[in-house]
């Protein structure tokens, strides 16, 4: 393997001093770029973009080529695992994923097995290898997945869902077929980042997108309790260099402190709370990574700027964060303006770090 | 006015001594119950059932003939003050409310008038009118509007949307003409829950649907100040008592401390936060509504009892506490359920005012 030029991202997640802070940007590959949008409509729908190593590879760097970032992410979806365990994924046009045969009942939940990464999910760890290789140390490769509890939502309501009355009505009507599933789902999800940990993946992160859903108790029995058992069962070291783990509930501002207490590296913060108050919650036990709300890349540079300079100013002097937007870039976004945000990370982080 | 015979949710509202906790769910008025579906097929669209004014009475009283509820809350959209601004506000099976002609520029902004709630709005007090004769006392009837961040999200939007895109490009991009929209938004909430409160209403609460996909920063600027706004250019006394005045930040936890500063009397609170928490919060300087995640009525009885035990042990001893769902009830929900969470209320919270 060629030696890491770029470790800053690294650094960062595990709270050593850097000279600025590291940024990247979620779904950086993605619809806003217009050289991504070419290789998609080359690919034909989205999963074969996913499940052709060479163009998955292509679109990862993508987003290295234009801007100075400090990661690349494993271009897939988070829902490979249900598709690997035969819920059959597709996406309609406008309509987010969706599974053939959404899981009902507990006897589905009991026939499910776990995926061998090497196997049904060979086609991700192709694209990971391919990616590092093609990376060629220049800045370190992300893996990751969806939370337990977060696939869960997407098997269970067979797509997108907006009331989450299935996935819930099963939860509270069915709680133990509910654990069965999720720790189904964290044996697999972690044989999942371990294989993609031994095929190159630098950095790992966990994707708990619904995790805000729930209340504090079933947040903590039915979310937390499963990415805890995920962190405890990572490969923690590659390449002779620790693996960071990064953990991220959307909407989960009120529970960073129980989330810090898994043995994760780092955890993601959406922009719904303060970076310097989500730093005063964790204590600087763990690393933040955030927070711009995405659509502030809709406004004028100026104002991208004043925001950069608002959020290094939240979490303050020190090391151990992470710059990133606290979702998704979205597809509409001129990435003249995502330019702006990072150059202004740039300019603007050196003086925290002094 | 007949006498009022059941006045335990404004007394709780204002912190005020009650034998039990008193009990209302939000939509409660809906589509879960046969006899509304009925009156909802027979109006035709929605917006046909909003404006008629004996229908509107009819289903907002269909409740109260099932279950022992405290309190009944006028039939109606949130969505009123901007079809009454001109937008044209209709309803597509399955899309949720849609405008006609979506707020797109500041030209639009500026000719936008202050509708007159006894022109334009009459409908609406027609039904209050209405629906309080023929409540007869039983309990009191709750007006309510959306806050003004909610309702330019729909505005701006032209309808539901995932991302708000639109709306925070105009905040991000022209905060001014932002800033414009929500004061003539604020100045026409006002005029109109005054008018509700003419009409008949003893108590108003303000839907903040949306204030939670904003940023701690955006929400005191774009949703709280306006809402603040509200709260001092309300009626608070009407027939000599006291119009208690709610507000409702959906996944606004963490601004409640805020919130309680606006000179509110009570706050809604969604299943995301434990009701002790938010008690200690507001350190009692409010009462609080709520906060039974919707999707427990999908359960058994005997759980739908356990969480309304726990969650009564979690807001504790002491007055204040207004029992409800932390959302509007789902439509799928069995009414025999709803029956089984109202009456555990019943049961189980007289041993907390004591």
């Amino acid at each position: 393997m060629s030696e890491l030029k770029n470790d800053l991202y690294l650094r960062a997640l595990l709270r050593q001093p850097t000279e600025r802070t590291p940024i990247w940007m979620m779904r950086q590959a993605g619809r806003y770029l217009p050289e991504y949008r070419e290789v998609r409509a080359q690919a034909g729908d989205f999963m074969a973009l996913c499940k052709n190593a060479e163009l998955a590879c292509e679109v990862t760097l993508q987003p290295l080529r234009r801007f100075k970032l400090d990661a690349a992410i494993l271009f897939s979806d988070i829902l490979t695992i249900p598709d690997a365990m035969g819920l059959g994924l597709y996406f309609e046009t406008g309509e987010g994923p969706k599974f053939e045969r959404p899981l009902r009942d507990v006897a589905a939940i009991e026939q499910l097995g776990i995926p061998d990464p090497e196997q049904e999910l060979r086609y991700v760890m192709d694209a990971v290898r391919t990616i590092r290789r093609e990376l060629n140390g220049q800045v370190p490769l992300i893996g990751f997945s969806g939370s337990p509890w977060t696939l869960a939502t997407y098997m269970v309501e067979g797509g997108s869902t907006k009331n989450f009355s299935e996935v819930k009505k099963l939860m509270f009507s069915e709680p133990q077929a509910m654990h069965l599933l999720l720790d189904k789902l964290a044996d697999s999800v972690i044989s999942y980042l371990n294989a993609q940990i031994a095929a190159g993946a630098q950095a790992v992160m966990i994707f708990d997108t619904w995790g805000g859903v729930l209340s504090p108790r079933d947040y903590r029995e039915f979310s937390l309790k499963y990415m805890h058992k995920i962190v405890a069962g990572l490969t923690r070291e590659a390449d002779g260099r620790q693996v960071p783990v990064t953990l991220f509930t959307k909407n989960g501002g009120a529970w960073l402190p129980a989330m810090a207490e898994t043995g994760c590296d780092a955890l993601g913060v959406d922009w719904t709370m303060d970076l310097g108050t989500a730093r005063q919650l964790v204590q600087d036990k763990v690393a933040l990574q955030g927070n711009m709300d995405p659509s502030v890349l809709y406004a004028p540079p100026a104002r991208i700027e004043e925001e950069v300079a608002t959020i290094l100013a939240s979490y303050g002097h020190g090391h151990g964060h992470v710059f990133n937007l606290g979702h998704g870039i979205h597809p509409g976004v001129d990435p003249e303006h995502a330019l702006a945000f990072i150059e202004a990370v740039h300019k603007l982080s050196p003086a925290y770090h002094q």
